[in-house]
Formats: C-alpha cells, structure tokens, sequence
C-alpha cells in the first residue's frame, strides 16, 4: 500500500558541499519504511532487533538523485511495497518536496493515500530509490517464507497503481 | 523560550548494541534545536551554511544517559536557551518519553510550551544535554555580538523557569 | 586505477540488528573513493567543497550485500573508476575481508595495485557497489567535462582488467 | 595506558558549515577507544554486543570543540583511561593534526606510547573530549565490578602522566 512519510531535512545529513550527503538519502527512505511498518502495526524494535529469527535484510538497495536536497527542506517520501516471491519484496520510494498550498503534514500522521496522476506529473522527483528485501532465517542464513503478518502490508493492491484513481 | 520537539527514534540511530548511539543523542538534540531555530524565523538553511559571514559553531557540548532509548521509541525533547555573554548562548536538553495517555505530538506541530514542575517531575528524563555556543566572525574567527534576530527566542524569559505556570 | 582501501568497521556503523546498517557500506565505499583521489594528487576538501565551481555529485548509487558486516571487522575495499562519457564516469567497488595470511594494511598505506584472477576468485565479495557521477557548473547545473586533472585517475587502464596480469 | 589512534577526516563526516559536525567528533573517539580496546586484545565484536553479559555503557559524554576540522585533515586522537571505581572509567581524548615532519601514522599501526611534554606543549588540540562508562548487569541495570581482562588496559600506569618520561 502507498504511504507517505513527511520530514524535514536536519543539518547533520548533509555535508560539505551543503547538500545531504548521498547514502543519506538511503536512510531517510528507511526512515519512511520503519514509519509505513509501525503504520501497519508491526513492532519496529522486534522486527529489526537480533533476536527477531526470521529478519528480512535488504539484500539491494540503489538511489537516483535529481536534485540536491538542504537544510530545513520540507519533504515527502512516498514508498510502496511490492511482493516478488514467497520470500522477498522490494520498495520503491519517492522523495518530492512537500506540496506548497498544502499543510506541511506532521511525521506522526502518516497519511496512506492514493496518488493521483495528475500529482505525480506535477511533483518532479527529488530522488528515487528502492531496496531489496529477502527474509532468512538468522541461524542458517537460508531464505523463509515471509512473516504472514506482513501480508497485509504486501499484498494489498497498492493505490498507487491503481489506473483509474 | 522552552520548546518540545518530539520524534520517533529510527534503526539507524542505534548500534549493536541494540540501543541508541551515544553520540547520536547529541544529534537528536542539535535536530530539536533547528526546530526551535524553525519556530523562532531563523532560515536554518543560511544560519548553517558556509555563507554564514557570523556563525555561531558549538564550543562546548554533553550529555548525560540514564535510560537506553530504542527503535521505535516516541520521545520528547524539551530545550531552553540561556544567553550567557553577548556573544553566546548555552541550550539546555531534556529527553523523556512522550506521555502516555497523550497523543503523539508530531514533527512538525511543534509546540512551544510551558513546563509544569509537575510535568518535570513526573517525566524522569532518558538523557539531558547542553550546547554551548559562541558568535564568531567567519574570517578572523573572533568573537562577535549575536545578531538581534536571535534576541526574541534569546530574551524571552523561560517559561520553564515560571514559578507559578 | 585499482585502488585497495583498508578499514576496520566501527561500532557506529552497527545498527541493532548486530551489523553494519546497508546505507553505511555506501559511506565506507566513498571513504574509499576519498582516499584514491587523495592517493591521486586531488585535494579533498577543495574537491568536495560548495567552492569547488564544477563539482561531480552522484546522480546513481546502488549496492549488493551478500554476507553481513560485524564491528571490529578488518576489511578491504577494491575500487576502479570507469569513464562513461566527457561528463561521468562510474566507481564499481567490491567489499571483502582483508585476507589472513597477509599483514593487515594500513589506511594510509594505500595499495594501489592490480588483483590477479586468483585473487578475485578466492575472496568470495562481502559486498559490491557502484557510483554514478556527473561534472556539472555548481551555478547553472549543466553538465561541464570533468577536469583533467582527473584524466590520471580516469583513463590509465585498470590493472583489474588487465587480461594476464 | 595512552594510545594514539589516526584517522582521516571524511566526507561524510563534515556538515554543510564545511567542517565535521560537532556529535561527529565524538564518533572520532571512539573509534579511537575501540581500536585502544582492540590493542588490548579486547574483541570488540563481543564486547559492544548485545550479547555481552556485563557491558559498559558510556553514562556521560562531553567535547570541547577549539578549530574545525575538515575533510581530509590527518588527526590524531590521543587517549588515556581512568579507573574511577571498581564500576567505572572515565577516557580522556585530545585531537590534534598528526605532526607535519612525522610520517603519517597508519590507522591499523596503533602505537601505544609516552607522550612528552613537549609534545603536548607544541600540539595545541583542535577538541578535547571525555567519556564516562560504568559496568552494570545487562538484565537489571546493577552496577558490576569490572571484568578484570580490563585491568591491565585501566590499571597501567598512563605514560602521559609520567613526568620524566
């Protein structure tokens, strides 16, 4: 399901050439996925702990900037998940600024929206990224099928696809 | 003036040990003081950029942890300034848990508001910290007076200080 | 050139899951792309600085992981950058262990040397990774042709490629 | 005992102020620390894990911050312990350039030695800063003795302190 997760941009993200360094922006779309899995009643601290035995580590991850982001910038990171096998999914993420005309939207209220096409052509990307997740079991390191209770969060078609919204 | 800054605390900020980095709380702190800075009309975006002819850069920094903080975890961080000379500042940080039985506060609805000694009772803190600050010319380096655009968030007598609020 | 990058990994590139959090690898990989330059005559600061007028951001990054990275783990990052274009070129990284048997070597005794076939087959990579960058006028943001200075660094044929080393 | 510890400035470690970020530099000590644990065959892995029984946990922090630092400054980090009670040390750190004259020192060529007062006396430190640890049991939080593997590393006498050294 397509979520949406509102920040703004703090100074120790960026670096010397006063943008946010690069692999941060990695971090920030993780920040928006541990948001997008408390949303969807998952315990982030469980779910990423050591003792979780079934993790699903990013096993890929890749980021394409358009343009720089600075300090104090507002943004939106708009992400969805998509189910590639028993045993892995994938994320892809979008970050926009925030809309002007719109309420800057607080972190905590995390709205989970459709995105209509007429928003998505008119916010140009700052950045794109995605990452690769596949659940293993923690011992042996072999694949597993994916906690159920994530099902929820995966297989709902996400709005954003949906061609008629 | 004090203020709070409330945030949920990300995978990235803790380490192996499961818990929050202890620098990071530092950082943690510095994000709710750009808040502040925020709040208060300072474009946190040239206050902090190279182009800063007055910069005002941490001398001194601290902290001090009581409790580990975790993924996930909902916390507050309440900051007041105190201006020491006329040409610097110290802030003074309290991290606790948001309330329970209130509603998460979000990012960016960031209330400035008075403390209850109640309230600071009843709120054993995570962490407390301080920045100290100086005003420095960006060439020479040497100390200069703050600008009077800070005076306001500077002057305003603490509302956490009020006896009776 | 190939370029060989020694790092020990620190605690603060942990994350509670016991292991080096993904979008750190990509911030160990440009430690190893500040280091070659260095090794190449370029002077960093000025190079990565919001003074440098044709600056060469990352427009692309992506990385694979393949076997989890632990603090105190003595590792060695492989690097050849590959010119795309005028404007670009790319930086391919492979991530492994320093191999036993060998010295441990020095961060600032940086090997620039080639790898033979049997080297690259034996040590199985903990990680690979790429970045994308593009020479642009910091002020208009159009693409410019990188600096020949980087010429060096860019054209000599890579010792990694080389057929019978 | 005092160690020295040299690193390289790195990119991502700076702000868009154009020097490192003021928590950054406390991220510099203790890596220093952790390679001063790793000379006195402590395994870091264990020691900072979840896992560990007894762990160590820093209680409080602080930095005096006196030039910046910028990318791709060669420094050296100087540390010596202090055993404050059975349960506790304190760390002391002092940042300096490495000495122009000296060759540079290889981060994983850690040498352990007597700093002169000459030394001390002609190396004004860009930042000082100090960390405070206490041992507690892992499960109640109750301070524990520490374990005596770390006698040696607290109990010899600081070469730095020696006068005649």
């Amino acid at each position: 399901m397509a979520f949406r997760y509102c920040r703004t941009i703090r100074f120790h993200e960026t670096d010397a050439a006063g943008v946010v360094y690069f692999a941060n922006v990695l971090t920030l779309c993780h920040e928006a996925y541990e948001a997008a899995l408390g949303e969807a009643f998952i315990d982030v601290a469980d779910f990423f702990s050591t003792s979780n035995p079934l993790p699903i580590p990013i096993v890929h991850a890749e980021a394409s900037y358009f343009k720089p982001l600075r300090c104090g910038d507002k943004i939106a990171i708009t992400l969805a998940p998509l189910r590639l096998t028993p045993y892995s999914y994938e994320v892809r993420y979008t970050l926009t600024y925030q809309q002007s005309g719109q309420q800057s939207r607080p972190e905590t209220h995390l709205l989970t929206q459709s995105l209509s096409a007429a928003q998505s052509q008119n916010e140009r990307p700052l950045a794109t990224a995605l990452t690769r997740h596949v659940c293993i079991d923690k011992t042996t390191r072999q694949k597993q099928i994916i906690d159920p209770r994530l099902d929820d969060w995966l297989n709902e078609p996400a709005a954003i696809a949906a061609p008629d919204d």
